[in-house]
C-alpha cells in the first residue's frame, strides 16, 4: 500500500514529484474519452523513469504467439494493445534552459486532475516563470486533444521560451517478454497552421486490418518560425515571449482520425485537416466548456456522495471518472480494456469483466443504450466466438477470454481453453440488462443468436458419465485462477446449468427470423433439459467451529486439500502470487477471488439465506482477494448477510485498490474493470439494490463510520437520489414519471 | 508410417534419394560417439531441402525463457542442444561443374548405414566420375571424425576435381518458436598442413559458462593450393586428379577438442594441433580399424539375433547402433538426450527416460560402469537438484525434467511443476543399479545423498488430509502426460510411498560418512513410517464385459470421464495430438504411455498376476501409445501376462518406430531413449529376464512369427547368450566362472 495524493472529494492532488513514483502518478492522473486516452506523463523531457503511453480505442496489433511447447488449438496470435504515436511530446527551453524536473530545480510544484471536469493540471516554477499546465482529451469532440500552457515571469523579468512541440510516431511497447515497435509512418507533412504524421501499424501474417493513425498538431499564441521533419517525427517550433507582468498563453491542439472511421489514407488525412479547421473556429474557453458540461451530465446521473469519510468519498469519484473514461458506449465496436488507456499489461480489449462487472454498473449509472452498445458488441462478434468453439472441436459459440476481434488471443491452455465460465456470464449479461431495464427486445432479437449460442455450446461441452449417471464439465479453471484443470466446478456447472434453463424458459419468446436461423431442434430441447436436470453440482457436509454445514464445493477434490485458513498462516506469504511457486499456489486451498460465492453475486435470491451464510463463512477465510476484482463481490455477500463490517473492509479494499497502490502494480496502468466494485458494493450491498419481477427494490444500511452516503440510479427513464444517513434512508426521483418501488420491503410511490 | 530404408539385417541403405525424405534420411543416418556426432547430411552442397547439424556432447546454450505470462517458480532459461560448427562441409566441382544431387543428374545413387562397424556409406556416380565417401566418427579416438573419398572415372577420361573443404561457424539452430545464432569466432588459422576455426558459445546472463570449440582440419592426397579465411569459416582448396584407370582417394580428418577438456583457449587450440599431429602418424586403414574394433567389442556384448523375421532383426540393431552412438558411459559429465546427436528438438540432455529406460538396457548389454557414470552423473548434479526444490519451496531434491547442468529448464508449469514422478525414477535406478549388479558401494556411498534428499522432497511434498486421515499428493501430472494437474495419480504416489520405504529399509545400512553429512533426524523417520502406513492410493471395482474387476484409479476422478475405448473411437482422430485441441485431450481418457502400468513395469514382482491383469486389460484399451516410450512397456506386460500377441504388436511398433517413421517425426531426428525399448520388449518380455535374490531368472517363449531369436547378455562379470527357438531355450555362458540361474523355473548351473 502506497498513498502520494492527497485526499480530496474532487481532485486527485500532489504536491510532490518523486521519481520511484512516477509511473505511479501517471497511471492515476490517465485522461480518456473511449476514443483515445492517454498516462499523465509530462509533456516535456523528463529524463528520469517514465512510461509515456497514449492509446487508441480499437486500434491494436495481433503479435505471434510464442510458447515452449505448442499446443493444438492455440491461437496464432496475442492481441496487443499498443502505444501509438506521442503527441504530447515538447521540448521547452526558458532562456536557453531546457525545462527537465527530473534534473532542474522547481518549486510550487503540483499535479492535480479535476474529475468534476475532466482535466489534468499541472504547474511548477522554474528559471523565474510560473509554468501551468491544463490538459484534456475531450468528452464532446472525440477526436480532439487539448493541452493548454499559461507562463508568468516571477522573477520580473522578461523570459523568452522555445517551445519545440512535436508529435512522434517512434514509439515502443512496454511488454513483459518481448520488445517490440509497431508503427511505421506512410506520410507526413506542414502547413502554416498546423503540421501531421500519418502511421500505420505494420504488417501481419493473420490478416487482420493494419490500422492508419493521423495525428495533425494546430497552435494558438507563439510566434511560429519553422517546421522539422524526421523519419518518425515532426516538429514545430515556436517562440514565445513572457513579459515581465501579466501572463503569456499558449496552447496545442491535436486531432487523431484512424482508419478506423474512414476509408482510405487520404481521406483519413482529410478529415484530421477539416477537423482541425473546425475546432479552430473555437476559442479555449468554448472547446473547454463543452468538454467539462459533457462530464457535468454524466456526474448528474452518476455521482455517489460520501459524508464521514473523505477516502472512501475520493475513491468512489476516482473508480467512475477513469471507467467513464474508458467508455461511455459511443461506439458498439468498443469495448473495456482492463488497463483502459493507462498501460498496455494484459493486451485485448475485452475479457469477462465487462458483463461481470461493468455492464452492472452501467446499467445504474448511464443509458440503457450504454449498456446495448456493450451487448452490441458481442453479437458483432458472434463469428470469432463460433471459431473459439471449433478451435476447441466445439458446437456453438465461445466467447474469448481475451480478445479485440471476437477471435481468442490468449494463449495459455489453462486459460484460454478451460476458464471457459465466461461464456455464461455473457448470457448473464444479457439476463441482467432485460431483468434490470425491462427491454426483452434485445433478447428477443440479435440477443438469441448470442445467447442460444452458447447454450448449445455448453450442451456439447459436457459430459456423460455413466456410473454416476450424471451431466459433468471436467478440465476448467473457475473464476479462482489459482486452481487450474479442476472437475465440475461448482460455479461452471451451475452456471451452464443456468444457461440451458434460461434458454428453455425464453425459447417461446425469441422471434421467428431469430428461431429460424438458429434452427434449434426438438432433440436439442431434450437434451438441455435432460443436462439441465441431470448436471452435477458438487456439495457436501463439512465440520466448522460451528458443527456441522452443508456447503457446495468448489470443485470434487477441493475438500482433500489442507484447508488451514489465511489467517492462521505466516503473514509474509502474501500476496501469494508474489512468494509461492505456481504448483504451490495450485495445490492451496487459498483462492484468488469469489468462485462459488460468484453465483450468488449474481444471483443472490437463487440461493436461501443459510446457503450463502454457510458458504461465504467456509470460502471467505481462504480468500486472498489477490484479484482486483474480488473485495466487492465480497462486500456485497457480506451486506446481504449483514455482515457490516466485513461488508466495509471489503469495499475500502475495492475502492480506493489503485489509489492506495494495493496491489503494488498500479504504476502499470490501472485496474479499469475492477473500478466498478466499489459502485456495486454501495448500491448493491449498502444499499442492497436488487430488481425483481420489474420492481426496484432498495434495503440500505449506513456503514458505521459514515454518516451519509447518497447516490443517484438511473432506473427505466427514471433517475433517483438515494441518501441513507443516520435518520434512515429517503429516496427522491430527479426526473421522469413517478415510480412505485419497494424500499426496506415496503412500496413506496415516488413523485417529484 | 514410411519406410524409406531396405531391410537388411547389418545395414540401412537405400538407392532413392527422394527430396522430400531428404531430413528423413538424415535423421536415420546420423553418427555418433558420445564425444560428438552429426546427422547424415551430405558434404557437399545439397540445394533442397536439408537439416545439416552436428553436435558436441555436452555443449549447450541457455536460452532466456520466454512465457506469455510469467509464473513464480520457473526456470530462467531453457537449455538447447546446439547446432555447433559444420566441419564436414565441402564444395566439389568436376571438371568445373559443382556437385549438388538436388540439381544434377546422377547414377547409381546409395547411403548405406553400416551399424556393424560404424561407418556412413555413400555413393553416386555423376559428371563422369564414381564417387565414394565412406564417414565416421571414432569410436576408439573421440576427438576424430574422417571422412575418405574414392573417385574413379567411370567414362574413360581424366577428371579434375576441385575440392574446397571447409570449416563453417556460420550456423543456425532449428527450433519451433526462435531462430538463434548461438556463436562466435575467437580465432582460425592455418598452416601448411591443416586449418582451423576456434569458436565460442554468446554470452548469456545466468552465468552458465561459455564453450569453447576448436576444430581443425586435415587432409590426406589431394594438392593443396591455398586456404580461404571468411569472418566465420576457414576453407582449404585442393584440386584433384581422376585417372582415367583406377582410383584415387582423398581424405579429410577433423579433430575436435573443446574448453570441456581443456582450460584455456590456448591450451584447447593447441591439443588440437597435437592431436591432429598424432593422427596423421597413422593410416587411413589403422584409423578405420581401430574404430571399427571397438564397434565389434560393443556387439559382441549386446548383439541380438532375430530369425524369421528380417525388419524386427534390423530394428533392434538399429535402436541398440544409435544408443550406442549416443552414450557409452566414458565421460559421467554427459548423459542420453532425447534426440542425441541426431537433432536438436526438445532441448536438454538429460530427461527420466534415462533412468527408466536406458540404464535397464546398459545395465545388460555393457559393462556396469557404463551405468555407474550415469548414477554419478545424478550425484554430480545434486546442488541443481536442491535448488529445484528451494524454486517450489520444498525441502529436499527434485531432479529435473530437463537438463544439462541439474537445474531444471524446461517451463512449461504442468510439466516442470508437476511431473515430479520423475524423481522416484532416479531412485528406481539406484535400486535397479543395486538389485540387478549386487553392488551395494553406489547406494551406501555417494547414491544416499541422492536417494534421501529424494525421499525428503517427498516427505513434504505429500499432505495430510484431514477428513481422509490419509496423506495426498495433489497437483501432479503422471506418466501420462495426457492429463495435467490431476490429484493423488496412483503410480506418482505409489512410487513416492516406495521411495520412502526403500529409504527407511536401507537406513542402517548406509555409512556413516554419508549419514553425518545427511543428518536425518529421528522425527523425519518417524514421519516417513507414517507417510508409508498412510499414503492414499486410489483404487475401485469398475464393470468390464467380464464383470466387475478390481483396479488401481489413475487419480481421483479418472473414473468419471467417458470411458469408450479408443478402438470405438473414428480412426481418424488419431493420433489425437494432431488431431485434438489440448483441452479435449486432456479430459478424454486416452492415455499416452503406462500411467499406473508403469509401477508394473518397474516392480512386476510387487503385484499379483490379478492385479496385473486386471490394470492391463481396463488402461491397455485406452493407451494410444503417442509416446515412443509406450510401446515397449506395453509388450513386457503383455508377454509377462502371456498376451503374446498384443506383446508381439506392441514391440513391433517399437522396434521399427523411426525406421518406420511410426509417429512422423523422424525427420526431426531419432528418438534415442524410446529406442531403448524393443531390446527391453525381447530381453525383459519375451525373454521374462527378472533379477530375483541376486539370482538371474528367465521365462523366454518364441513370439509366433520368428524361428529363433538369440541375445548376449551380462550379467555380473558373466556374458551369457540366450537362444530361443521352437526347440525351446538354451544359454550358453560366453565368458566368467560358472553360474546358476533360474531357467523356465528350474536351477540351472551354466559352465563354459
Amino acid at each position: 500500500m502506497k498513498r502520494i495524493f492527497e485526499i480530496n472529494p474532487w481532485t486527485v492532488v500532489t504536491h510532490d514529484l518523486n521519481p520511484e513514483d512516477k509511473r505511479l502518478q501517471e497511471s492515476m492522473t490517465s485522461l480518456g474519452n473511449e476514443y483515445m486516452g492517454m498516462r499523465g506523463m509530462f509533456e516535456e523531457v523528463y529524463s528520469g523513469d517514465t512510461h509515456q503511453g497514449i492509446y487508441i480505442g480499437g486500434v491494436w496489433f495481433p503479435d505471434k504467439t510464442r510458447v515452449g511447447w505448442w499446443k493444438n488449438g492455440y491461437p496464432l496470435y496475442f492481441g496487443k494493445a499498443i502505444n501509438a504515436l506521442n503527441f504530447v511530446k515538447a521540448d521547452i527551453y526558458i532562456d536557453g534552459h531546457q525545462i527537465d524536473l527530473a534534473k532542474n530545480e522547481f518549486q510550487n510544484f503540483e499535479v492535480s486532475l479535476d474529475m468534476k471536469h475532466g482535466v489534468l493540471k499541472r504547474q511548477f516554477t522554474v528559471f523565474g516563470v510560473e509554468v501551468q499546465v491544463s490538459r484534456f482529451v475531450s468528452a464532446a469532440f472525440k477526436e480532439l486533444a487539448d493541452i493548454h500552457y499559461t507562463f508568468t515571469s516571477v522573477d520580473g523579468y522578461k523570459h523568452n521560451i522555445r517551445f519545440d512541440a512535436s508529435i512522434d510516431a517512434d514509439v515502443v511497447n512496454e511488454d513483459a517478454n518481448y520488445d517490440g515497435k509497431f508503427w511505421q509512418v506512410l506520410d507526413a507533412g506542414n502547413d502554416v497552421a498546423s503540421s501531421f504524421i500519418a502511421t500505420q501499424t505494420i504488417e501481419n501474417p493473420f490478416g487482420v486490418p493494419q490500422f492508419t493513425v493521423v495525428a495533425r498538431q494546430s497552435f494558438i499564441g507563439g510566434e511560429k518560425h519553422g517546421t522539422n521533419r524526421g523519419t518518425k517525427e515532426v516538429t514545430d517550433n515556436f517562440d514565445i515571449e513572457v513579459p515581465t507582468k501579466g501572463v503569456v498563453n499558449f496552447e496545442k491542439r491535436v486531432i487523431v482520425t484512424t482508419s478506423r472511421d474512414y476509408d482510405s489514407l487520404k481521406e483519413t488525412i482529410d478529415a484530421g485537416t477539416a477537423l482541425t479547421n473546425k475546432v479552430l473556429e473555437n476559442s479555449y474557453q468554448e472547446i473547454y466548456e463543452d468538454h467539462a458540461q459533457e462530464w457535468l451530465k454524466r456526474w448528474e446521473k452518476a455521482d455517489v456522495q460520501i459524508e464521514g469519510d473523505d477516502a472512501a468519498q475520493q475513491g468512489i469519484r476516482f473508480n467512475l471518472f477513469h471507467l467513464f473514461s474508458t467508455y461511455y458506449g459511443n461506439d458498439p465496436r468498443l469495448n473495456i480494456g482492463p488497463k483502459g488507456f493507462t498501460g498496455e499489461k494484459y493486451g485485448g480489449a475485452t475479457y469477462w469483466d465487462t458483463e461481470a462487472f461493468a455492464i452492472p454498473v452501467y446499467l445504474g449509472v448511464a443509458d440503457p443504450s450504454v449498456t446495448r452498445s456493450l451487448l452490441q458488441y458481442r453479437f458483432d462478434q458472434l463469428d470469432g466466438a463460433f471459431h473459439n468453439a471449433k478451435q476447441q472441436g466445439l458446437k456453438g459459440a465461445l466467447y474469448p477470454m481475451v480478445t479485440f476481434d471476437g477471435i481468442e488471443s490468449h494463449n495459455e491452455w489453462e486459460i484460454t481453453f478451460e476458464e471457459i465460465h465466461r461464456n455464461s456470464t455473457i448470457a448473464y449479461a444479457i439476463y441482467n440488462y432485460t431483468n434490470i431495464t425491462g427491454d426483452h427486445s434485445w433478447l428477443d432479437g440479435d440477443g438469441a443468436q448470442v445467447l442460444y449460442s452458447i447454450a448449445r455450446f455448453w450442451a456439447d461441452r459436457v459430459h456423460y458419465s455413466k456410473r454416476n449417471n450424471q451431466y459433468m464439465i471436467h478440465g476448467v479453471t473457475g473464476p479462482n485462477e489459482y486452481e487450474n484443470n479442476v472437475n465440475n466446478n461448482y460455479y461452471t456447472n451451475w452456471m451452464a446449468k443456468w444457461v440451458l434453463q434460461y434458454s428453455l424458459d425464453h425459447y417461446d419468446e425469441i422471434n421467428d427470423k431469430q428461431k429460424a436461423k438458429l434452427a434449434i431442434t426438438d432433440e436439442e430441447l431434450v437434451q438441455w433439459q435432460d443436462i439441465v436436470t441431470k448436471m452435477y453440482l458438487p456439495e457436501a457436509d463439512v465440520d466448522t467451529k460451528n458443527g456441522k454445514k452443508h456447503i457446495f464445493v468448489q470443485h470434487d477434490t477441493f475438500l482433500d486439500k489442507d484447508l488451514t485458513p489465511i489467517a492462521d498462516m505466516p503473514q509474509d506469504i502474501r500476496p501469494i502470487n508474489q512468494n509461492w511457486s505456481w504448483d504451490r499456489i495450485l495445490r492451496s486451498p487459498y483462492i484468488k477471488q469469489s468462485d462459488t460465492l460468484h453465483a450468488m453475486f449474481y444471483f443472490p435470491d437463487a440461493f436461501t439465506e443459510e446457503e450463502k451464510r454457510n458458504n461465504f463463512n467456509f470460502y471467505e477465510p481462504l480468500t486472498v482477494h489477490e484479484s482486483s476484482l474480488s473485495p466487492s463481490v465480497h462486500a456485497i455477500l457480506a451486506a446481504d448477510l449483514q455482515m457490516a463490517d466485513k461488508a466495509v473492509e471489503m469495499y475500502e479494499r475495492a475502492a480506493r485498490l489503485d489509489l492506495d497502490n494495493y496491489n503494488n502494480d498500479t504504476g502499470d496502468g490501472l485496474h479499469i474493470t475492477a473500478m466498478t466494485g466499489s459502485w456495486l458494493a454501495i448500491v448493491q450491498g449498502f444499499a442492497g439494490m436488487r430488481v425483481r419481477n420489474d420492481e426496484l427494490n432498495l434495503k440500505p444500511f449506513l456503514p458505521k463510520n459514515w454518516t451519509k452516503y447518497a447516490f443517484r440510479l438511473v432506473f427505466r427513464g427514471h433517475v433517483l437520489e438515494v441518501t441513507v444517513d443516520k435518520e434512515g434512508a429517503d429516496v427522491q426521483l430527479i426526473s421522469g414519471d413517478p415510480l412505485t418501488i419497494n424500499l426496506l420491503g415496503k412500496q413506496v410511490t415516488l413523485t417529484r
